[in-house]
């Protein structure tokens, strides 16, 4: 097998609603698109715009060089490439994995490739099945920088920024884990306000553009947040985590007082309380990144 | 005492850093501005600057038509304005209290208020004491629409911007701890989110800009999700609960396999696999507030 990939064709393995998205969109830039799933029948739209739908796996892998792989997790992920026909038509290929997981799993299956001469990239997506082959697509990748660059023309087929991380093959799974907390726990603090807000008689047509208002203030205090935990540095000065923490026993006053479970408010208050029970009271909010971090 | 208000007088109690900041706003307003403090010595700037010092809460209240409180909590606002001598001086005059706390005691406020003669709005400031006097300051008001109309130009002083979200007092308070309940459990998200981070290699300075990113996708989300709420439809196509479950279990497991206290993620991902268990793990993660709403 050449060095130089077939730039052309490409096999996306896993047809869940973002692998389908992802045959799509190579499927309109013009390339040559195989495509499998564990489930049969999942291929045939695609099949129907195109598509080469492929009886095995192992068919599937040996008909490009670059292999997308977006399943549901690193277990679903192991169970397709780790039998021995699929490894075997893999050997020399790159599988670009797509799927969601954590780093530690990016890591095991990076060992994997390597100990059988599977070139591996690392990645996730960032962004909803809608925007893939648009310019909302958000991806990001890590591993080798020259094969990312190499499959590079490949992938932006699927629209959308691409961001390589660095050559260690956990960043693209460490940035997802890490982003995608961010999103769930602000989710999980809407979905509480909005019940907390019903019970007060606020509906949630109401409350929405003021919590809107809140999600915009949030960049600025994240970029003054990251520059505080970078240096060490937690100035509390005008909004010390003592304040912040007798604004939480608040909202879990007012939402237990409506019989509203407020278990996720309860741990970031613990979690306030340690840093002063710690003798930091003084400190800013940014001190619970440092209280995490403690061994 | 006529029911006409001197507009040009203004009280100040509780000088900590937001009750210096609408002072001094006050002050530069032209407003003739009398300022208390419980504890002695943290008027003195803003005397230099102008200020009448009141030597006690009575001596303070009986030179303003317009009383705004801002300490605490209602604890210390209670302590000071249900002094009989104090509660006597305020009858017929106006109180706004920005002190934060829960709805239910602004209610209580103001049925004391009602009760001795005072007349009672509540409010609440959303932005930092470096926003007061500027554009950039947002206050909330609820309580009697007249009393609010006739105390609008005294308050137009504090700068920013001014919202009366209804009579019923309780209103501002519900909506900052709504809101603030929004903020802080996402500042545990980011708090967190960067600890993992750091634990995987990755700077803050790396994550912070796309912990912007996600910020930035927030508002579309949070609008779509009210209506999904108040229209109690929780479409979870392409994006369903248990995915979103999923993915908080990742979250966790890479936070706990580095020793990282997990438990604001594990008590959402807690409420997701109650909707999951509800039978409801086609729903999106807006069925999270109909579970909290649950009698």
């Amino acid at each position: 097998m050449s060095t130089y990939s077939d730039q052309s064709a490409v096999t996306v393995l896993g047809l869940g609603p973002m692998g389908r998205a992802l045959a799509g969109a190579f499927l309109d830039a013009g390339l040559r698109t195989t495509v499998w799933n564990r489930t049969p029948g999942r291929d045939r739209e695609l099949v129907a715009r195109g598509a080469v739908g492929a009886g095995s796996a192992e068919e599937a892998v040996a008909a490009s060089d670059l292999v997308v792989v977006c399943v549901v997790n690193y277990d679903a992920a192991d169970s397709v490439l780790r039998r021995d026909a699929v490894t075997g038509a893999l050997k020399g290929r790159t599988v670009v994995n797509l799927t969601a997981d954590t780093p530690d799993r990016a890591r095991d299956t990076a060992s994997w490739a390597a100990a059988h001469g599977v070139r591996y990239l690392d990645g996730a997506i960032m962004t909803p099945t809608t925007t893939i082959g648009t310019p909302h697509a958000v991806f990001i990748h890590s591993g080798p920088e020259d094969l990312y660059q190499e499959h590079r023309p490949a992938l932006a087929a699927l629209g959308g920024t691409h961001t390589h991380l660095g050559e260690e093959i956990g960043r693209a799974a460490a940035y997802d884990i890490a982003l995608l907390d961010i999103f769930w726990t602000s989710m999980a603090g809407y979905a509480h306000a909005l019940a907390v807000a019903q019970a007060e008689g606020v509906t949630p047509r109401e409350l929405a553009p003021f919590a809107q208002g809140i999600a915009a203030i949030l960049p600025p205090i994240f970029g003054e947040t990251a520059e505080n935990v970078e240096a060490g540095v937690f100035p509390g000065d005008g909004n010390p985590i003592t304040s912040a923490a007798s604004t939480m026993a608040h909202i879990i006053h007012a939402s237990e007082a409506h019989g509203i479970d407020a278990s996720v408010m309860r741990a970031t208050e613990g979690l306030a309380r340690r840093v002063i029970g710690l003798g930091h009271g003084a400190d800013d909010f940014s001190r619970v990144t440092d209280l995490l971090s403690r061994r």
